[in-house]
């Protein structure tokens, strides 16, 4: 009995034991997947596989995909290349396949992705601890798989969805072998171990902090996680150190870890200081690290951050972006890059689902043809098949750049119906990846550059040149003022090329006025890049209804304390077909100068204005474009061509015009640009090939106001001034110009001038 | 009685008049139209409009077209400008819509159409007698209402179909005074007036005798039309007369008109000796004055004339353009030309209708999305709304040129799963539009330009580039030799540049063997070019399993009687990624050389050979190539651009490599050609961004036989033996190499080596 009852207090008690080791087993079981897929979710997702077509078409293609390399094998190899070369790209490929073997198994119950993930998993675990830093030697913060801690960090922010997804079907040996030998041990070393490169406001550290969040809230690992959102507490950095970019390690007093990173670079537009091709990569790291803080930890609302400027990003990033979807190539910036990129499917995806299902945002998933595999992405594949589709309209838009708003920005003129879309940047630095161009800006119509902004000199992952990094071009050539459409006072960069004068400064709003369709201006002024100089730039796409297309209105103002020698070079693209000067061109090429870019750039042709007006035409994309500027006969027309001083051709062989003029302390730059023809190869038809504007004149320039006329070639003449103090929008203004007393409400005017 | 008798008679004699008269008036009711449209033609068309769509979509465009011109009103200036001009696009434009009015007269039955045409006719009536010859100096044969014959012929050959539309809606006065004062007397001036323009093998003159002969056809005026067909008897022209581009305007003993035109210039195989570019030119007048001859003179059974030469011509245009429709830039040729262009509608319409309506030809009808209103354009809209359409499929073809096609050819080397196309000349010289380029070659993949040949210098119709002419530099750089992808012999280009040695020679066709999917096969020889020596060039496009795309082998031999310098440029398109040698690049840039062409190449770099074989690979259109040569430590490697002494920016500044090895009598000279990766700027991935080839070497080369191996990146080994000499496919050889002796039959071997 005494037995007896000692049996059954301990069979209660072991009883309980099992009840409780059950019940917390089962709670357990019913935690993960939490992370991005969550269980109800998954329940969603199955419920309607089969009939919500672009989700079904995304699984078929990742299902292919992922079943290929299950095929092949898991090779995880010991790092030793840089990007580009193969053991970088192994392990690349590794966590993209990784991520999406994790999904499958949880969508498709088939239990081969969960080994294939496990087993790949265990082959990192078995390498990660004895692996020495990679063998390259060229970042500032060495990874272990990668060349740098940023692609490791990449790394583990899609291996902790891939471990989300199996956390619960490994055993618990299993995951604590994992987290100890592999996980922890990853997560330390890109913050506690390289906190030069976690502990910065950077694209770089937003990927590392996403890294050890996303981890750290698949472990439960609470440490790691106040890691992430906060930084490494007392990280001991020297202030003052640089990285490979040149960008610093350190600002005093600054705040660091995720939400910093998430204050500093965006201004409240939603524009991320290092501009659209920053943003689209580190887009991924910040939404996906923030889809999994609202789903783990709500309470933080990481959407409604800041004024939901996450969100607001998302519209920034594709407001950035020319008829093709293509970014601008605003600061280091690889051309081609565009809203088919994925992370940009993912931010498109968690935009609609989690700011309010604007219907706007799947015309871009439509045209992106997949979508994520989880509820953001079937929500949009759900609303496209209920066809709530309607037109993303990309209209003038300007965005603020800081993380206040106040530190300039940048404004888009667009004119529709002809596709004109002109970037105007006015923004501060943009961090180490910024360039030396202020008051610069491009010019696109239908997707085509007209007048081209360089981007960076690098190809990106191609390993032949330069392991894929950054060029030495990037430094010498593209981000000098000189590779950009702005003013170059006596050959020198702005801010004489220092990065840390620049980070300092930044360009003022002047006015900007989107509210007529006929005319759509911006105006700005930098006061710092030229120390004793302010440069006030307006730029208007203005339409006229005697000529074909609108044309761009771009007056450059410079008022000096002494006289300085003024370049203001136009990379235009295709090939010239008609000047109204002279010019010689020398028959042996020498580069038209010693530093500041100026090495770089080819003398093709040198001529002075013959008269007032100077103007170049040029085909392109089968249309004509002109360009007029105001001259001067002294002044100097310089044809140019980049390439010089480039021993290993990274640079491309384009164009420009540059417009010479010295001995100026205070004057004004007017240009006209038009798109008035096309050219068609087929029918070998030249339309409208000649300019249409007869004369461009500067009729007036003081403190307050500078104004010029534009006289088209049906001899009509139209007035534009603009006023070069602040004006608000009620403020009423009177100009006398050649007897006539114009009077206008607000800080620009346009009328014709009756004769 | 008598009277009334008489009266009987009268009235008899007066009945039998007024019924011949009637039935004369009826005859003549009935003839017109009889030149491309037809009574049962037009007839047709009524009962079908409406219910064929390509038919009703390109009649709905060209009303509307015609519409707004009718609304514009009629503008028939004094002649003035140059081609681009507003005189010259005016009228232009109007012998376009006179055209299209007629068939719309026709067709609708309204009679705004045919008084459009007759107002404008009478403005020319009134006008033409008193023109004088155009007052630009620039042609050998000056027009009246154009600066050249030329183009007052293109005018006539649009106006006789108007004419003939509404020939019998005129009053018989009426057309008496056009044909008198406008019709006889143009045809008279553009042949009589003009013999050095009318009398000639040339593609002017075909425009010329299409003109005349048609408008001959129209009027009844059998003078005209046996002058168009047989031409100008006794004309006298001087012996070695030359046009504005150096072509001869006599050839002794060479017959003339239609028939020659159709005889000389046009092979057996329907190659026309100038090339596509031309030859979609020329299309026109040679099939709608068939079409018309069909029509009127069927007894003359013109499309069966020299084995359906014409028909067959159409086949060869087609055959002769990239994946997208463009013609290959052969000769003095505008890229960017294509299927697309209204001749080639035409072309199609016809060669379906009167050859058997291949279905083949409805799916270029269905791109082009446009048909001719007549009878052969609905014969083809009909075959389309019957889905008869089948895909044309273009594979490796070879043409002969010259009349007795003995004249050497063309080969279109094609490997449709890689979308490669090789073509390799080895023609006559191509009469006055024609390069000094043989054995060069051009490789497009997909429908891109891989290694380019530069087409003319020449911007057509853009009036401010030259009036839209020939450029100076299509002579001095565009024709010459150093300008294509072939040998040059001590920097002068083939036949010392000189037409009328270039004229009396043609390369040779050694063999071709297209019955291979795995290798496609192209040798063919010159002994002329530069006396005393001889180059043999074979090109293959080879599948090798090991590889994932075909690559291109590329053979040329050489065999001298003495030592000369040779470089053989390629012009690759795209950007330098990597080398496999040290190379210096210049800080100022001069000229290669002084002449031939060479004066407008800029010395980018120069390096030599690190060993046996040398690399360069660049990317383009986001694909990787990889060009591997067989070197010799001495011979010289340049980068060269296009560009030089070139002083109003009228060339592309377009990069080259050249190979240049001197003292060299008899030597080989062997390329590999890959595309063997790809890279997304959007991915960012770079995918076998390397080459795979390890190793190319020259194994023998003697009088019989050369022989090379090509070991790829696995260490497999191929060995590629071609025959110099003439081999039957049956006859067997032997060859020993590395004491290994190999049999085959026929002229060339490719086998993998076994280790």
């Amino acid at each position: 009995m005494k037995l007896s009852r000692v049996h059954n207090r301990f069979s209660s008690l072991l009883s309980l034991l099992v009840t409780l080791l059950f019940f917390q087993l089962f709670i357990q079981a019913q935690e993960h997947p939490k992370l991005i897929l969550t269980k109800d979710g998954v329940a969603q997702i199955k419920s309607n596989l089969g009939s919500i077509p672009l989700f079904d078409k995304t699984l078929t293609q990742i299902k292919k995909e992922v079943d290929v390399e299950i095929e092949n094998g898991i090779d995880v190899p010991i790092p030793k290349d840089f990007s580009g070369g193969y053991t970088h790209e192994r392990h690349k490929r590794n966590f993209f396949i990784l991520q999406k073997a994790g999904v499958l198994f949880q969508i498709l119950d088939d239990e081969k992705y969960a080994r294939y993930i496990r087993d790949m998993l265990f082959e990192y675990e078995e390498k990660y601890q004895d692996l020495p830093i990679h063998p390259q030697e060229r970042s500032y913060a060495r990874g272990k798989l990668f060349w740098q801690c940023l692609n490791d960090s990449n790394w583990l922010v899609y291996v902790s969805q891939a471990y989300d997804c199996i956390h619960d079907w490994l055993s618990k040996k299993e995951r604590k072998q994992l987290e100890k030998n592999l996980f922890r041990p990853f997560a330390d070393f890109i913050s506690i171990e390289n906190p030069q490169f976690f502990n910065r406001v950077h694209n770089h550290s937003t990927w590392g902090n996403a890294a050890v969040g996303m981890i750290g809230l698949v472990m439960d690992d609470e440490e790691l996680v106040q890691r992430a959102l906060y930084g490494i507490k007392d990280a001991n950095l020297k202030t003052g150190a640089k990285d490979n970019d040149g960008g610093f390690i350190t600002v005093e007093g600054q705040e660091v870890g995720f939400f910093a990173n998430l204050e500093e670079p965006f201004s409240p537009d939603g524009y991320y200081t290092e501009g659209p091709y920053y943003q689209r990569y580190a887009s991924y790291p910040f939404l996906i690290f923030a889809q999994a803080l609202h789903n783990v930890k709500p309470e933080l609302k990481v959407f409604e951050h800041k004024d939901s400027v996450l969100l607001k990003s998302v519209n920034a990033l594709l407001n950035l972006t020319d008829a093709d979807g293509e970014f601008f190539p605003i600061n280091d910036a690889q051309k081609g890059m565009s809203y088919f990129s994925r992370s940009l499917v993912s931010a498109v995806d968690i935009a609609y689902y989690y700011g309010g299902k604007n219907p706007e945002l799947l015309s871009i998933a439509e045209k992106q043809q997949r979508v994520v595999l989880d509820e953001t992405g079937l929500s949009v594949a759900l609303g496209l098949q209920n066809k709530e589709a309607r037109p993303f309209v990309k209209e003038s838009i300007s965005f603020s750049d800081g993380s206040d708003g106040k530190q300039g920005g940048i404004s888009i003129l667009r004119q529709p119906t002809d596709g004109f879309a002109l970037v105007f940047k006015y923004t501060a630095q943009g961090l180490s990846h910024g360039h030396y161009d202020k008051l610069s800006y491009m010019l696109y119509q239908d997707g085509e550059e007209v007048l081209q902004d360089y981007g960076l000199a690098r190809f990106v992952n191609i390993e032949q040149k330069g392991g894929g990094n950054y060029l030495k071009e990037n430094k010498t050539w593209a981000k000098q003022t000189v590779a950009h459409n702005t003013l170059v006072q006596n050959e020198v960069s702005h801010f004489g090329g220092a990065y840390d004068v620049g980070s300092k400064h930044h360009s003022d709003l002047h006015f900007v006025d989107f509210s007529k369709e006929a005319i759509q201006i911006v105006s700005a002024k930098e006061e710092n890049a030229y120390p004793g100089t302010s440069l006030q730039r307006t730029l208007a796409i203005i339409k006229d209804d005697n000529l074909k297309n609108g044309f761009v209105l771009d007056i450059f103002r410079v008022k000096g304390n002494k006289e300085h020698q003024y370049d203001l070079p136009f990379y235009y693209m295709g090939q010239i077909i008609d000047t109204d000067f002279d010019y010689d061109v020398p028959s042996v090429l020498t580069s038209l100068g010693k530093e500041n870019g100026y090495q770089h750039l080819w003398l093709e042709g040198k001529g002075n204005p013959e008269k007032e007006n100077t103007k170049l035409t040029w085909l392109n994309d089968q249309k004509f474009y002109s360009l007029t500027l105001t001259t001067k006969t002294n002044d100097e027309l310089l044809f140019t061509r980049i390439g010089a001083n480039d021993p290993e051709f990274n640079l491309r062989r384009d164009a420009g015009f540059m417009l010479r003029r010295e001995n100026v302390a205070n004057d004004v730059f007017a240009a006209v640009i038009e798109s008035h023809g096309s050219y068609s190869p087929v029918s070998e038809l030249a339309k409208n090939a000649s300019s249409k504007v007869k004369d461009l004149s500067v009729v007036a320039n003081g403190e307050d106001y500078t104004a010029v006329t534009i006289e088209n070639s049906t001899g009509e003449k139209h007035l534009f001034i603009v006023c070069n103090k602040k004006s608000s929008a009620q403020l009423e203004h009177t100009l006398e110009i050649d007897k006539y007393i114009y009077k206008w409400i607000g800080p620009h005017y346009y009328g014709k001038i009756k004769k």
